[in-house]
């Protein structure tokens, strides 16, 4: 009998696991539609051509693919064997495992858009599935947590994606983190600027590295990746910006005076804040980030990250503005802004922090417990009175020993045992009590309800 | 460019359906929490070998497999495509899509054995994916949503599990259905009171067919099968057999008097019945259907199924107890009990009575709208009220004519919009309109929060 295991890179989730997760993903579902946004969800499997090229060849090479059912060699021929798997491929599968959730959304957009109400705003949270090294933090198996509204280029929606982030952070107990924002057109405006016009590509590749490797070791290989020497004296005051929003943007409509789109990018940044203003709220962890890069070659407009601060953990949440979801499947100009949260980072964040709150979170409040048959039988009797007020609550089945059930409810983690003995029936109350702290008292059922609920 | 579309027998969801779906996932989550159960969930690709072998060999053609990562051919020789599909797949997939919830459920107790708190109650709510030939109700993709009891033979779980459905059933406004009841024991009793011991497995194969078919066909499929002249016609009072409970009861003690098996089987109901009566709960929708066969191999104890009247659609739900879970992981011994609910059907049987609420499930409930870019600004103004309530609210983001805003709010099912006009401004007030009555008030912030919390 061989011993069961799970596949390299993926889990199963526990209960206390599922409790914390639902916690987060409860609190941000219910945020989403509080500003509008509604569930969708797409099929696991996508056709090939629907996944294939929208991920760069190495994107590619991550797709989980589908065996065809059936007899799926038969087109298989010695030729293609010996052309190896990249010849046979395409005869024996044509479905995959979807790798993200916005292609699958673009998919969802294009075959819907006759019947789609635009502005379009959707949440979807699902699995992906990425044929990825497994590695520590990281799963071949893991939920993204997507929202997005297209079919609108209102900076209203940049303003309300930093209120949902900061709604939904609130919620969890998160304090310390920034929002670091950014615009896609200010990139393109430094490169410019600096007399590098279409270059924002590799110059925030190298830029990146700047907290880990210095400003030396970025100005070595800006100079590798063909920068002038010239153009690369001209970044040293935006390397050295550390001031506030107000000076950052007086220092960048001075440095990007030359650039229309650069002017345009610290407009659309003014405004997404006129906006947050208006709306009576202030700029609490707004971090404005001149060099923040974000997925650049999708991004065209704001461009989100957050990071919690005093942990170890990468960014927890970001996104940006796009102005082609859909060119890809023939149907060109839906114009969008998304952003997602990281689940597993944020479960991770909130477990190192401590901020899960103790209290088991989807478990059962109340066990009933007896000491012999006429305590199960009362037990039994009165259950129903504390499920129909909508406490969790539950009876140890099997006749057992007082002392075994209460380790049983210790050991799920149910905060109050109600027992049931002989002066408990004849009275018709309940001795309650509370396992943490150890106190107990008689209650009437209707007082131990109370306490409850 | 071509036309992106989805792999057969596979669905996306859009809005409505996800309220509608949540709607009816929300009930029956809340109500296994209500009663114990706790939330797992398992990764969707298992090793080929947890899944092969379990589920029969139509079963295993069914699994949809993943192909190896990277150089996936690389082992594949000229002999094995000479010898075809079934040689070539042991060197190219070794993991599968789960095909249910109960294998990677026993995988779970078996690899977490140590860990468990037994009787552990677990719920599932994930898809499966299955191979089908792809047709009207029938998917590729599809939800399931299960519920188990393991480690105790107590017949409370089987009362509860009634509990549990009539309670979902209650609040999805499902009235009229009947819970069937039965015993595996009571099947395995007749064969034997029949003179034909062991041999329950095909006799419930025909009997399931006398709705459709009529008793004569049975008696010929019986007789085709082997079943003795003489034994079939003992079956004749147990098909005619078409009273109450007590009645059933009476008759089957006789029937059954000499097969322990089969009296075993009529306390295990009348004990779980018995239970039911001490929890103050009546045996509402409880159908004791003698021949009820449902799963046959795997079971041992109760069966059940629900049906629901006066809809095409078939059994909405279903479960029963079985002794050996975990034995094919080498885990003997583990018992239970399960029940799931059909998550598409119960959306069918619903859509079909018409039962959905008619108010949008997840969506937004005030749209803000405005004639101008002062009502504009208002409106951003006052748009945090509504939402720090709790009240989904959204504003029209781009600056359009009020009709527009209107026709987006009926298209999107919101029932309510606020106007910001000029007077509302100065006054600090709202039009509050109901879309669905046409009727229209002029309120204040507080009041409006009010007629929509």
């Amino acid at each position: 009998m061989q011993k069961p295991s799970l596949p390299k890179g993926t889990r199963d989730f526990g209960t206390l696991q599922m409790g914390r997760r639902n916690f987060i993903l409860d609190t941000i579902k219910e945020t989403f539609q509080l500003f509008g946004y509604q569930q969708i969800e797409t099929p696991a499997m996508e056709n090939l051509s629907t996944l294939t090229g929208k991920y760069g060849d190495e994107g590619d090479q991550l797709l989980f693919k589908i065996l065809n059912s059936g007899d799926f060699a038969k087109d298989v021929t010695e030729d293609d064997l010996k052309n190896g798997s990249p010849s046979i491929l395409p005869k024996v599968s044509e479905k995959g495992l979807r790798y993200d959730l916005t292609v699958p959304f673009a998919r969802y957009v294009v075959m819907n858009r006759n019947d789609l109400v635009f502005p379009f705003k959707r949440y979807q949270i699902q699995p992906v599935w990425r044929a990825d090294r497994p590695q520590k933090g990281r799963y071949r198996e893991f939920y993204q947590c997507d929202a997005d509204v297209v079919g609108t280029d209102s900076l209203v929606c940049e303003a309300e994606i930093i209120l949902m982030i900061r709604r939904v952070f609130a919620k969890l107990g998160l304090k310390s983190y920034s929002i670091k924002l950014n615009n896609r057109k200010i990139l393109t405006g430094i490169a410019e600027a600096i007399g590098e016009a279409g270059k924002e590509g590799p110059l925030c590749v190298a830029i990146d590295k700047l907290d880990k490797i210095g400003w030396e070791k970025v100005k070595e290989e800006l100079s590798q990746r063909g920068f002038e020497e010239d153009s690369i004296q001209k970044l040293v005051p935006l390397v050295n910006l550390q001031e506030g929003l107000t000076q950052k943007l007086d220092f960048l409509r001075e440095f990007l005076n030359s650039s229309e789109t650069g002017l345009k990018g610290i407009q659309e940044i003014e405004e997404a804040l006129t906006i947050l203003k208006q709306m009576g709220e202030d700029l609490a962890h707004v971090d404005f980030d001149i060099l923040l890069a974000r997925g650049l070659s999708y991004y065209t407009g704001a461009i989100f990250e957050v990071k919690v601060h005093g942990v170890s953990i990468g960014s927890v949440s970001g996104g940006g503005r796009y102005d082609d979801l859909t060119g890809v499947f023939g149907l060109p100009g839906v114009s969008g802004v998304g952003f997602s949260f990281g689940v597993d980072r944020i479960y991770d964040v909130l477990d190192e922090l401590g901020l899960f709150p103790e209290e088991s979170l989807q478990g059962t409040r109340l066990l009933l417990a007896y000491f012999d048959q006429k305590g199960f039988d009362y037990a039994l009797s009165i259950l129903g009175k504390f499920r129909a007020a909508g406490i969790k609550a539950e009876i140890y089945p099997d006749s057992s020993k007082l002392k075994k059930q209460l380790e049983f409810a210790s050991k799920k983690e149910i905060p109050f045992v109600g027992i049931c003995g002989d002066a408990e029936i004849n009275s018709g109350t309940l001795v309650l009590k509370n396992l943490k702290t150890g106190e107990q008292e008689s209650l009437s059922l209707e007082k131990a309800v109370e306490a409850l609920v």
